[in-house]
Parts: structure tokens; sequence; C-alpha cells
């Protein structure tokens, strides 16, 4: 058996024309959850999984789930699943989430043309709002499909006005379950994910390990902890002509001060360890924002990540002591709020071996690394055996249109995927 | 004579009922030039000059005057003219702005009412976009009265799209033009200040002298020079998980070093003169701006301000110097556009004089002082002779709903420029 290259190829290239950017430099797109161009992004996968004769479900935040059971499998058989996310960040990649929800796809196409009988269902699912961009908090389809999440709490989330920038509703918060509603894609039920046999999902490494070695596909051994918190800091807005230097209280200098001791912490507890753990302001807005007044609050999404939960807890502490010596030095108000803590995850040894013998069948170079990007993959890790597998990401790019991945490599990821949910799915 | 307190406060606060924001404290407007509420705040305005039978004009950047010419007045002779603007900062206060304009209104129907017989016409005066808010640099209207900006380039500056938010056409740049002909003020013509005899502004302070000190008016001697600065910032967007700390070029970081350093940079030149050096970064705006995304570019909106036009240019050589530095050490890239650079201007000694004498002969105490923001007057000054009058600012808050100036005040203010108006225009 293969994969058909060219028609994962043509899927990732139709996909990335969704929501595309126009990016002075690569090939970069916005497909934000409950925006217009999610739904069509949502609306060809489902064609494609109808395409595959795929039995299509969307559960009631949006994940959706194209299942093959074939006459050979077991019915009620825990499922094979394999997949990713169609969600980018404002001004994403084209591959990131994609690649590994169309190279499941391609992957189970092609075991049905190879005359395959597998034992169990194999499914491919695209997990709703992995990124976090639009709804508090990311990976929140694949919490709620682990239980870490109820589907009543996740609903309720609330996108403060994000989607309104050029929408038809501009000005007005949604709610996730409104959001899904303007496009369709409020299901019924709930994708239980626990009730998978073994789950695998593909996806660039987004770093420059795979690249700098010349391997073509990277076996994740853990996945990196996860926290994003949103800090605000609130300070007195007032005229920026008329107001003396000694009387104000401006948040936007209180706020990068915080930027700043936050990226030195973080520059330490790299140094300190294996250069894994991270620390990053992304999110920074101003009100009132505008060039003569002193701005009199601002808001800061922040992202803190290492392998180890004790470093990422240590950053974190560190994080909410400098905001205490800003508050006394300054005369700020602060306020933290955790959106997202997630522990480290390792991954299936079962899973880790079956990607292992699918490379190392096809004679396909791999090497174990760590991701540090978190995935959906580390929610799913909880509830059942769990593998990831990586492609090479030119130059590291990611997040970002610069972002870009071979189609040889993509391929290449596929036909390991392919193999390793062959040999999942052969026995009941 | 005598100005009627109660119709000058039911002006104010019928402007202030437009455009107002839903403020935990105080009463805060946002009026940006262009939009609904700027459309009505000029209809109501024009409304108000018709019911005195004020010939009203509007010129081709939305200047809009109202001239009172009886047959006592020469009609070849320069008018007195007073006034101030009705666009407001995001989020700002009632006072800052309307009450020049009313305060002028008042004067002139009390004037009309006592009998007076001036020599010269009166008008009242608002100026298009004071506060630079909406369209590039500040102070437009009367840049182009002035004949500092010719009326093409004001009509040609874009909003950056901020118009568009909650408004029919968002995601739009607009051009001057294009917004004040969608409400109704792209009139004919040029408003020309040279023509005038005389220019009286009623402002409030923005600061405490006047309320610490007890007196009701202030008497300004120089208004403080005032330069906006564009601060563009860009490193390299990418994923806040997977690049490693030492692998980043955060535009985010860079600029918070930007703004401390600036802050810095105010503060030692406000210790070295007389506490009237001010710099503020105002605005801040970050892309892509998600929490799990290193920052890629940072723009800054950046005001400095001293009432010696070399302290000033010092502070701006300064932040172009600090910017070399953190492109070195970080390896973004940047650049500066400067907007709006004004000198700081002296009013006129006829102008002071005339407040002076109109104070002084009500029994009314005031006191000299300079103005720390810059003000419409500040142009005219460069045409015709010049002078402004300020009001207490209770706490000296100003661009915030916090601002508030007790209606006993405002009174005492308009009663002193009446009489001041009456003097100037007594003689042809």
């Amino acid at each position: 058996m293969d994969i058909d290259a060219e028609r994962l190829r043509a899927d990732l290239e139709a996909s990335g024309k969704i929501g595309e950017v126009d990016a002075s430099e690569g090939w970069g797109r916005t497909v934000l959850t409950g925006s217009e161009a999610n739904r069509q992004a949502r609306d060809r996968f489902v064609e494609r999984l109808e395409a595959a004769e795929l039995a299509v479900s969307v559960d009631a935040v949006g994940n959706v789930t194209g299942t093959w059971t074939p006459a050979s499998a077991d019915r009620e058989a825990g499922a094979v699943a394999a997949g990713s996310h169609l969600d980018s960040v404002p001004e994403g990649g084209i591959f990131d989430g994609p690649l590994g929800v169309y190279a499941a796809l391609e992957a189970v196409r092609s075991l049905q043309e190879s005359g395959f009988e597998p034992a169990r269902p194999l499914t491919v699912v695209s997990f709703t709002e992995e990124e976090g961009s639009t709804f508090s908090g990311g990976l929140l389809g694949s919490s709620v499909a682990t239980g870490q999440r109820s589907v009543e709490d996740a609903l309720a989330l609330s996108d403060g006005g994000a989607l309104s920038d050029g929408g038809e509703n501009q000005g007005n918060e949604r709610t996730l379950e409104d959001a899904l509603e303007t496009i369709g894609y409020r299901g019924e039920g709930r994708l239980d994910a626990s009730e998978w046999e073994a789950f695998l999902e593909v996806h660039v490494e987004q770093d420059t390990v795979l690249e700098t070695r010349g391997v073509p596909v990277g076996i994740v051994t853990d996945i990196t902890g996860i926290s994003h918190s949103s800090v605000r800091i609130r300070g007195e807005a007032n005229h920026a002509g008329t107001t003396a230097m000694g009387e104000r209280t401006d948040a936007l200098a209180a706020a990068s001060e915080f930027v700043l001791e936050l990226e030195a912490a973080g520059n330490r507890a790299a140094e300190a360890g294996d250069n894994t753990a991270v620390a990053t302001v992304g999110k920074c807005t101003v009100r009132p924002n505008a060039t003569n007044v002193i701005p009199g609050a601002v808001d800061l999404g922040v992202d803190v990540r290492d392998v180890d939960g004790k470093v990422m807890r240590e950053l974190l502490g560190e994080a909410e002591t400098f905001l205490e010596d800003i508050e006394v030095e300054r005369g700020v108000e602060t306020t933290v709020e955790r959106h997202l803590e997630v522990e480290p995850a390792p991954m299936s040894e079962r899973c880790r071996q079956a990607l292992e013998f699918g490379a190392a069948d096809m004679d396909i170079d791999s090497l174990d690394l760590h991701s540090g990007a978190a995935h959906d993959a580390m929610h799913v890790a909880r509830v059942t055996d769990t593998g990831m597998l990586f492609s090479p990401s030119r130059g590291g790019y990611s997040h970002s249109p610069l972002e870009w991945t071979d189609w040889a490599d993509c391929a290449t990821a596929t036909r390991v995927l392919a193999a390793a949910m062959k040999r999942l799915s052969s026995e009941a």
C-alpha cells in the first residue's frame, strides 16, 4: 500500500486558501473558531470525510469526527483515532493543525484502497479551538472530549468581542455556543476520547531539531506543560500633557516592567534547565490607547511552558511576585487569572512503538524528541494510549505565514501514520 | 450685563450626553471626528448658533463658525473670535473642548442681550479634530485655518480604520474627506484665522494649580510645545512554545524597553527643569496579539512636550538613540515617524490684558500659569493676537470620565471671556 501524496497536497492547499491572509512573505491564514473562515474550513473537511464514505458526527462543542467501520471491524471495539485541529492563530501558518487532520484522512483513505480489513473502526477527528485564540484557553475541544471540561462550561465561554472585527456582529461579545450555532457546528452529545483504543496526531514540529539533523519524522516522547494567564494592570488614565511625570500611574510602563521581568525569568529558567522552559507575553491590549492619554489599563496574555511541571510552577510564582513588587513601586492594581494549566504529558509506549515500527518498516529515518508546544494529544494522553509524530518545520517557523513543511515530508509522515494506524487496528 | 449660567450648563450637559460612555465613575464621552457622535455634537452646536441668530459657516475641513455682525459692527473689520473644539479622546471628559465652545456662544448671547454694540463682528468657532485621536496629528482644524497645513493634505488623512469599530463601515480605512462627507460636514472654502482681530479660548486646566491655590480662573502665559510620533518595532512572530528563549526577536519585549527608557528620560528632563517636561507612550498595538505567539510587530504612539523647545528636541533625540540601541541589542527593526511638532507658543500681551482686566473688573481672583496641554490657540497665536483662560479641573483629571469643572467655575470663566470679548471688540 501507499498513500496518495498528490491528494494529500491538494487537501492541504485547499485548506490553506481558507482564511488566507495577505502576507508579504510565506502563506498564512486566519481561521478563528466560529468565524466565517472556520465555517468554510469545517464544511470542506466534512465534504472530504463524506467523499471517503466516513460516518460524520459533530458533538455539542463542534468536535468533528468521520469514522470508517467496514464489515471486518468490531463495531463495539474502541476506534483507532487520528487527527488534529483546523483553527489557527491570527495570521498563522497553513500546516499547524490541518496537516494532522488531512494526514489522518489520507491514511484512512489509503488503508481503504489497499484492501486492508481492520478489526477496529478508524476515526478521523478535528478538535474545536485548539489554539485558544478566540475563546479563553486552548485545547478546548479535546478538553471536553476527555472530560476535563464540561460541555456547559465550554459553550458558555466568551470571545470577548474577538470575533466582532470585520464580522456582522461587530462590538458584541459572543459565547462559543452562539458562535458554533452561527456557523452550523453546534452538534449533539459529547465526543468521548476515552472510548478510543488509541489516538495518533501528526503535527509540524514548530522547531528546528528535525531540519537541523536532516530527519524526516520525529516521534514525540512527551509534551511540555503549558499555562496561559491573563494579567490585568490598572493605573490611571490621564492627560499626557498636563500630568507631571511624578504624578502618574501609567499602566503601560508598569506592564513594560512585567514583560521584561518575565522575559528575564524565562531566560534564567531556560539556562538552568535543558533550554526547554519558555515564558512569553504574546498579547497586550491598552486602554484607552491614544497617544495623548496616559494608559489607564493594560491586559496581558502570558504563556509559560516547560517539560518539567515544577519549573513551570516556579515561573508562574515568580510572575506573581513581579506583579506584587510593581504594585508597591508604581501604585497600580494587578490581577492574574489562570485560564489554562496542563501538566507535561508522556506519550504511550505502545503508540511510540507503532510509529517507530511503521517508520522502520519503510526505512524512514526517525528520531525521538519532546514537544515544546501543547497539542490536543496531551489531553487525550490522559484517557487513552496516545502518540505524536512530527514533520520538519522549515526554519522552525510556526504561528506565522513563514511556517512551511515540504510536501514530501507531509507525505512521509502520513505514510508512517497509516502504518501505525494499521498496526494498532489489526487486532480487536 | 451678566451671562446666563443655567443656559451655559444646559448646553454643556446636553453636549456631555452625546457619545456618553458607560463609566464606573464620573461622566465620560467618546466623540471621535467623523463618528455618528461627532455628527450629533456638530448638529446640536449649529442649532444653538442658529437659535442665537449667528451666521453659520462650515469650511472644507469641517471647522464651524457662527458670527454675529450687528449694525454697529464694521463688516470689513476683523472679528473677535472665541471657541475651542467638540471632539474628544476615546473615553474623554465632557468639558475638554465643549466648555470653550459653549462659553464663547454664551458670551456672545449675553453681549447680544445686554444691548452691547460691538464695533467688530464676534465669531464663535469649533475647530475640527483637536485631539488627533482619529486622524493623524492633533490641532487639525486650526492648523488648516492658520495655513500650516493645506486643505488637501488634511482631507487626505486616513483614520487607519479607527472609525470602523461599531460603525457601518467596519474594517475600512477612511479619509477625513470621506468621514466629513458621511456626517455632512465637508463644507466649502477655508476658515482664515489670520483675518481675526483676536482669538480667545476658554479651556479646563487639566492640572491642579488652580484647584490647589483656590483660584477660579487662570490666564495662560504660554503654551507648551508638543510632538507626536509613531514608533514601529518589527521583530519576528513565532510560536511561543517551541521557540527557545535565546532564539527570539520579541517586538513587545523590545517595545517594553523603549517605554521604560522614555519614561526615565522624561523623569530626568522634568527634574532638570521646572517639572514641565513630559514623555508618554500612550498607544501600543501588538501584532498578531495572541497569547501563544511571540509578538512580531508593535506600534507605539509617543507624546513629548515641554515649554522649552530645546528640551523637547533633546528628548526626541534621546528616544531615537534608545531605539538604535534596542535595534543593536535585540535584532529588531525600528522606524520613527513624526506626525505633529509644534513649538511652544507665548500668548499675546493684549489678550492677556483684556482677560486680566475682565477678571479684575468683576473682582474675580486670577493667576498667571502656563499650559502643559496643546490647544488650538497655539496655532492661532502664530497668525493673530491670542489669549487663553483656564478653569479649575477637579483633581487635575482630564482625558478621562473623572474630568470635572464645577458649574460655578464654568460660569466665572465665561463672565471673564465675555468681558474680554467686549473690550477687544469695542473699537474697530
